[in-house]
């Protein structure tokens, strides 16, 4: 494995922390596509949902999100790193996920994001996010 | 915005999560306190307290804190540096809380910490920490 | 106390994540055992197990939770070097945990981990692990 600098780790969690932290706000579904590769793609399937793949479909995806839920928070942990090749890493971190649908009741999930990044002009970008749920 | 080294990246989210554990192991209020600057405030009004200005103040509110708390936990995550000018920083985390009351049952809370940071003498100390709820 | 480096500081929390992580992922007692060092304590009293010792102990410990839990999630979080001396140093972080014995309800239990780390070859291995309880 490819040794990464501390910068590059911390570089790693920071994106992919304010990547959540956009998805939270809720301010701009465009904004938290920005953060994906321009083919990137958002693997819900544990979820239901179809993977979504390309950042016209992931803002419709994550506005589609935006319209139905009236609360989201994602408290991210256990971020680690598990594979690197030159520009392409696998991270994986925990998530604790608070939602609540409009009308309905709040909700807690628990899983892990399986997240590949890609680094493009020296700025990492989520290639794949993948929500697993424990084994 | 200034980039900033790993070291005082690690250094920020370090000062941050001691100061908590301080506040959680309840021993001194004056240790808790001394993570602030000498003008430091602490901005609770989402909680319905009164901002309180000063490590004699903020001393005061945590010392006032331990009286009425049998309890105090907080959990820290996605750690974020928002803004840097020079030796100011803006930072944020979200915590999960859980507290006890003197005689009253657990409760938990969930919510954001915008925590200014200023460094002084090459330590970085609390300028500002203000609670939010999710929007 | 001894400065550490940012790779330092980043590979001993990356170290007990990725253990935890082979906890949680329940492959193989031998692997996670591997995170200790040759005669690595795990300390479990505050949850009424005996303490046990070095890493065949160690190994059939985990087997046996891997035997007696259905599932097990531990979300990290607070990390802190509180003391380096050398190659030595202790740290500790906040453990939200999430267990269900089978046949059992799951549970969920917060507590903080004391974790003496020493660097050996060149890595980072657990030296003892102590679970506690909050004050």
């Amino acid at each position: 494995m490819t040794p990464l600098s501390a910068d590059d780790r911390l570089a790693l969690e920071a994106t992919f922390t304010a990547y959540c932290a956009a998805i939270d706000r809720r301010e701009s579904a465009a904004v938290a596509a920005s953060y994906y590769t321009e083919d990137g793609m958002m693997d819900n399937t544990a979820l239901g949902s179809p993977i979504v793949e390309g950042r016209p479909a992931v803002t419709a995806a994550i506005n589609g999100m935006f319209a139905s839920m009236a609360k989201l928070e994602h408290f991210l942990s256990n971020f680690l790193v598990t594979q690197t090749t030159g520009n392409a890493v696998q991270t994986q971190c925990y998530v604790q996920a608070y939602g609540q649908p409009n009308g309905g009741a709040e909700f807690g999930m628990r899983g892990i994001y399986r997240v590949a990044m890609t680094r493009i002009d020296n700025e990492w970008k989520i290639a794949r996010l993948t929500f697993q749920h424990f084994a």
